[in-house]
């Protein structure tokens, strides 16, 4: 509490879903306040956009080159950047603000290239910054709980993490010209790969999020089910993961009634773990030959990490959006916090830019896969 | 949008729950300003705290009656004021306020006796302010699409409303002397009812809400099942409502393993609704003689009213602290709207004082029937 | 197993659901014969339908009195008889055959009238035969996990049960002339009750057969919510046991969009349990202030009893056919068992006679208790 | 109904849960004798539990070559065959009895080997017998609606089946030892599949049979998660299908806190359909831009051949007993109806040979696929 962050937005215009996400996140604790933006890529909308939400004139920019120049200078500048532009601008944007001493929260996936990812981290290590990725699940109480379950040994080694995030929002053969559903079939758009890169990427980041392994090499198919699509709508994904664990993924934008569907389990030698995002307050967990327990989000039995993750009381649902709150709280006691060990504990929570670089590495991979037909490819 | 509401909050100081709640929802569309504050019962730990949520020095007041006085003729002075303080003192605040032309957001119970409840409606009509009190479930965009169908005439005439609201945090009898637990227990601080007038008052506005119906007359049992408890810790209520509904309700706090278990079912002529507030972004509608259709918030075929109560697209939990948002957006746009047919809309789905004195009414007649053996006692 | 147990049935022809649920669950362990019958209204229908069954010719007969004589002089004479005839007719029939020294496990309700009742389990005592009555529910093996729960102390004392048990398959009001539905609300052919007489006293057997205790009182308001119907179709009770045990009870055959509702929760001093019929392999047991454990039917930790109740491995769905045979395997152990020993455990198991009649004289007590307004109504 | 199927049982002794399952199949309907026996290894112990189970001395055979010789010149010789000895010896078993003119129902999977599966194939077309396999979920209610569904064009063309089984009871690391699991580890014994050929053969055998589709080619890879064990324990298969149909399957046995676990997801051109076995009555159905659908065993809405397939009245559990029963009852009719058309229509809804041939080969390919790192095997 206390100490008000200031906070510069590039992207998330006006009708943006993820600008507006990104908008709640942030305004929840009442700890950030957006005092410069570049919102749109019509420079007068964006300004006009900045204003309404009480971006000072002088502050609501035309274009994130025009908010850099203006920013760095100031005494009273932001301090953290959140990129929620294109995905293939976001190297660029990231970099430049990187290299100008501030903190970046970047959209993901971080970069179109695993390269571009590379250079981000070293950046941000060279110039002491956070560089912070926005995979939003790792904000969730009973996720937390996971990882902290598994961090203290509860599961014993972990030997199989099985994920999914499908949803049906793609299926629609009428929809190929529809500009929300193309472009992300568009390699000029997209990249190497649609679904992972969209969907997957969540589902897999949780499984490290969660595990702490990481990925040593992928196998994958892709398939393009609807239409002549030049990327996939539907991947399967088998992983090997440092210290033995498997991971196994599926990830669709055809599976019909299926709403969202991230889905995540891990299963050690001493218990195994499911959670669902459609019922975040949940975790269930079953000891090695004993019965599942119901681990709710608020109990006392909790750890202190998913109580800290909490603003409501128990059974009251909690949502993404105050997830999301948590990584901004995080990034909130990471770089203003004036005692170390608070900016470390936040810092462990946050999905950072080492993740997000495996992602985009992890993405890449399971497209040359799926161009080898499945066969194995190292991550480096 | 746009323009900005000055708002003050009484009661609500640190480490309250209530209080934390009513500063998130009111963050979150940014378009709501914590301008003046009476939060704590200890003057200066009250304007302690107010200053570090960003209240002026001069309007972090020690007392709701300072804070009148220093209101009152301000030019900027609050537009809406939100009453959270115990249950006793809310007749007495919320009169003042309305007395002297504020806006007023009430916690439930409204008041602790009827007549205080007419009192208020009684002002707020004289002073055509409006009287809004915070049963924030009917945020919750599906409860919306609820309410919506019944208006729409889906389900034809209400023949049956069955709803439930229990929990199981005050069953453990080691509790006797817990502080948060015993006072709920007490006449003098909570009043005719426990459980009732706490969780079941819930569950029985919600049918009024999405029903439109009014409670004619009720017949309650009451039970207190741990220790020498001097108020019911379960109830069970039959209700008859204006145009022949019937109305079930049970209600507990002694019920170990619900977490929360608020969940109201709707049976009509054509049809049957089922809403659970654990997973509140699914309503269930069954049309007579078909087959169970999941009705999912963001769907397409939901209603405008639920689409406008929605922050999130499809399959990404929403939870209670932006159902809540809702009815402080509600309350923006009636106070602050310059349209006459948007404040319209908004005062339409504010839970508002004529049902707050309604369920006031409703858990005296509870009481009075539960201390005669059950026997019917009419609402007038 | 064994020895096989020679079995008579009364009612339950051809087309007739309840006649096949009894001849399904008698033939499940292979130890039951079906050896003589009077299936039918039709004498000539029942005989020839009756020898399709495998029943020899001499023993099909035409009607129960035709039966009762010729089974009651042969030495190979069955010796259970099954009675599921229309309700009104139970007394007759049930009372000839133990008179006559068979053993009889008659549908539910055991009578029409509280009197009847009570000399039936007269006639029973007195000739030292088997009266149980078909609350088939209570053959599920997580519904007997919880009553051995009860029994060894899990919950501490039982402080409150609340069961339902809803449908929604008379709500259509043009079904009025439907004779499937129309009996029901027919005093001449169902007697004081409809709904609680047919599905509330399910729920009710079962609340007194997990957790031990009998009826002292109740107070019921009863409903008549389509057309012009002359008994109640959706009912409310609330109920004392012994032991200050308290009951909540709803039940309603116009609750669309409920398949089937049978619900059961069980409040004690140290913990809860939820079970719920359409999910019979799950027991949720909440010990207080502990997580919620999922208990599975099948896992080594499940205590004999529900075990011994179960026929294939964990994870498989078992039903209500099954269940239903649980209770018929009791029957044989508990009739044809040489071990005093396996009877009397197999007795401790089956819903007997004097279940039977306390729930006889539980509706005529809630149609009491409805007449007058929910007046509370001793049981004697 | 009417006639009495003749029927044989090799394999399924005294304490084997599979042959437990079997005869109460067989036993439900009442309309199949078990006539004869060869149950047991060793033979005495074969010939004393055949007896207790009903059969003539004369016909509880040694062993299988016994019952066959002494079966094949009876006139009333067994009509139908069940299979349900150790996997290795399904070959010579089953084709021995189809030489001599029986009827076969042989457990999964059928044979070890694809070409004597085959074998299988060529000796029951050439005497024109039932070769059936025992892919029991095949008998569910809401299995066949879901097949009908398909069959009637409702999904369009398939473009994605998603099934999974996994279940987490071979987890436990001290278990190297206990025979009930090791043998399923040893290729001596389970032939070149352990957890593929025991679980994820079933969820396989389900995507064809809803689907129609056939298997062109699999990817797969196995690992072997606990201890040393030569078999895999856990799998993901990517499948190619005749029709462009995409599979993605998921197989485990160490899938700690997974009961059971089978699940079933087929996505089509024009909507979804989603069934889970641990709640079997219940098929979701979601058309392309529409809600979900709950369809309900015993609905009026169901097709004929989900309500044919069904014994009790919606709402009511049915399980796998049930469902294991369906298939025995389609073999009676296969084999014992006079109209030809009854029979077709019995023999459309068993799971023939054809199909427990395309099991093993998939079985044997998915093997020598993850034996080569997931290159893809085309099955011919």
């Amino acid at each position: 509490m206390g100490k008000i962050l200031r906070w510069g937005l590039v992207g998330g215009g006006e009708g943006s879903q993820i600008g507006d996400a990104h908008r709640i996140a942030a305004r929840i604790d009442g700890q950030i306040s957006l005092s410069a933006g570049a919102l749109d890529v019509d420079p007068s909308r964006g300004r006009a956009f900045a204003q309404t939400l009480g971006v000072a004139p002088d502050r609501a920019y035309g274009d994130w080159r025009e908010m850099l120049e203006g920013e760095r200078s100031r005494p009273d500048r932001v301090e953290l950047v959140t990129v929620a532009t294109p995905n293939a601008t976001h190297f660029e944007i990231a970099a430049a603000f990187l290299e100008n001493g501030f903190h970046v929260l970047c959209e993901k996936p971080m970069t179109m290239d695993p390269k571009d990812a590379e250079t981000l981290l070293e950046i941000a290590r060279r110039k002491d910054r956070v560089l912070a990725v926005n995979f939003g699940y790792s904000g969730y109480p009973m996720v937390r709980e996971a990882r902290a379950m598994v961090a203290r040994g509860d599961l014993g080694r972990v030997r199989l993490a099985v994920a999914e995030f499908a949803h049906g929002f793609h299926a629609d053969a009428a929809d190929a010209d529809n500009p929300r559903v193309r472009w992300r079939y568009d390699p000029a758009q997209a990249g190497v790969s649609s679904v992972v890169a969209d969907c997957g990427i969540h589902a897999l980041h949780m499984i490290g999020y969660v595990t702490g392994q990481r990925i040593e090499a992928i196998s994958a198919h892709f398939a393009s089910l609807v239409g002549d699509r030049a990327l996939e709508d539907d991947a399967s994904l088998s992983l090997r993961y440092s210290n033995g664990t498997i991971g196994r993924l599926w990830t669709s934008a055809v599976a019909i009634g299926q709403m969202h569907g991230l889905n995540l389990r891990i299963f050690g030698e001493k218990g195994g773990l499911r959670w669902h995002q459609e019922a975040p307050n949940q975790l269930f967990w079953t000891p090695l030959n004993q019965s599942t327990v119901v681990v709710e989000r608020g109990m006392p039995n909790a750890s202190d990490v998913a109580r800290a993750a909490s603003r409501i009381t128990i059974g009251h649902t909690e949502g993404m959006l105050v997830a999301f709150a948590n990584i901004y709280r995080d990034l909130h006691h990471a770089i203003g916090s004036d005692s170390p060990a608070d900016r470390q504990l936040a810092l462990d929570h946050i999905p950072l830019g080492i993740a997000g670089a495996e992602m985009v590495a992890a993405v890449d991979a399971a497209a040359r896969s799926a161009g080898q037909d499945g066969a194995w490819v190292d991550l480096v």
